[in-house]
């Protein structure tokens, strides 16, 4: 298409759309709009296509719907808000479309829509070349002004997370060579494997820490620990210390993989869907979470038992 | 994935999303959604993939990144409202990442945001396997209760098209047969290639129509005159007769395919993204469109000097 190699990465590309659109509306986990004299609307969009970011061999129809919503709705929770309605639009491959497995797909979405009150209003329906792909759509609301963004926090604010991490990312280690998912879905492995292809967005979190007012910023964990704090220290523009040991890795992930390389994953592996936020000091009894460090003036480093060092961030990204 | 075979055809197959979905928020050009006390929020979503609704090879990336915002656009439009707020979720391919394609494509899509107003708020970015996919998702506003539905007409209204038909299907039919776009484009093979590749969403009838209060229905020709106006007819649970002679067909496609080939293509051509709507009889002078018929009580029929003949649906459908 092109005779000139450009060189750019996701985000100088990203940033590059920040400075075409409005202040403030990129760069958040969802889109804040006006919606009425009390309440803002939030939306967010996530897509996944196949063999990027699933494997029809890996998981079963019905955990690829509840995926596709469930990556929106934690987009909704690390904003503080509801989420209301969903558009899900999706190219189909013909031989997909003649399976059950659309309507097995469906399932699994509207299983988790009925949970969460979420209402489908809409979407598009595409055949697709040879990959499946879904594009998710969630709006939802939140107090006018009360949308928890990245860019809230301040020094000395608390460092927390609302779960134990690395599961996903363990998960995905596991499919990668070659296990799959046991029908019992009763070993350190199934758990991991499930935390990978059936990941739980943290709506209840979300919805204490929005009723008490705790969180100063937050974001969830889509990237990795790594990766989305700098996110949060980016757009706050400050620096963070992390304590090693206060780090919740996933039981299940020690078990399977080692210490190490379980703590590595915890650090900079993605998809957990735990909440990231920031508490003020005052706040920091009773938050519903785990604290992990505290926000500084600049950079992002790590403390365990041999020192200090800096944390890079390590996790996911689309183009380098 | 599946040992079973179904057949199912795309019509069926959204009517049994709306068995799972609130009443009338599917089966518009839009979804619409309480925003305030005087306003209606409109949402759309449309995917648009690589080989299948456009080929690279054919197009311009700017005129891709354009006609992405305005076959969303066009949703809008068919629901008699104005657009605020764009997202935009494209999967690309490595190599195209690599090329000046995805900033080409933006510049297309952001010169007619500014020219409509529209604000980029949002949207995702994702690696590809190895085709180009892109979801267009697009918010608009309308007063409330006044979104012009499908499901509004009365027997006796007259139907209205907003610009003359087939031009982009026209255009299609030269690409697929191998002509490509001179760079005068003055010619009339060049100026229908340019309706399929580059349409226009027609915002400025659609807000004389909900201003002066016409529309009784509406929809966009997206899938062609057949196929739109039988959603028209189902939505209504009525019926249609159109005047063969008063159907506005497109003076290039005369030209370059002549007057038969023509006829059919402005019947069952999509992608025109004209608007078709009806007018009660007392409102129909000065409406801005061709009278090309009338709403009756059921079947849908076409008149011409032969006589009377059903007008099959035979527009554009992804599955069958």
């Amino acid at each position: 298409m092109s005779t000139k190699v450009y060189v750019k990465s996701e985000f100088d590309f990203i940033h590059s759309l920040r400075r075409r659109s409005p202040a403030s509306l990129i760069g958040d986990d969802c889109a804040v709009l006006p919606k009425d004299a009390a309440t803002d609307l939030l939306i967010t969009a996530d897509m996944l296509i196949e063999d990027i970011d699933f494997r029809l061999d890996w998981t079963k129809p019905e955990f690829l719907g509840h995926k596709a919503l469930a990556v929106s709705l934690s987009d909704i929770a690390a904003m503080g808000g509801r989420p209301i309605w969903a558009m899900l639009s999706i190219g189909v491959p013909e031989t997909i479309w003649k399976s059950d497995f659309v309507d097995r797909f469906y399932n699994g979405w509207f299983e988790l829509a009925a949970e969460c009150g979420v209402e489908l209003v809409g979407g598009d329906l595409s055949r697709a070349p040879d990959k499946l792909v879904i594009d998710s759509i969630v709006g939802g609301e939140v107090a006018k002004g009360r949308a928890i963004r990245r860019s809230g926090t301040k020094i000395g604010d608390r460092i927390f997370v609302s779960g134990s991490l690395g599961g996903a990312a363990g998960g995905l280690k596991l499919l990668e060579s070659g296990e799959r998912l046991n029908a019992e879905m009763t070993t350190s492995s199934d758990l991991l494997i499930i935390k990978q292809l059936k990941p739980c967005a943290q709506l209840a979190v979300s919805n204490i820490l929005q009723t008490l007012q705790l969180a100063t910023s937050m974001i969830d964990l889509s990237d990795g620990l790594s990766s989305d704090l700098a996110h949060i220290c980016s757009e706050s523009h400050v620096g963070a210390i992390i304590q090693a040991e206060k780090v919740p890795v996933d039981d299940d992930l020690q078990r399977v993989f080692g210490t190490d390389t379980a703590f590595d994953l915890a650090l900079h592996g993605g998809e957990d869907f735990a909440l990231l936020f920031t508490v003020s000091p005052e706040n920091s009894r009773d938050v519903p979470g785990a604290c992990i460090g505290e926000i500084t003036e600049s950079g992002i480093d790590i403390v365990d038992g041999d020192g200090t060092r800096p944390l890079e961030p390590l996790g996911f990204q689309h183009f380098n």
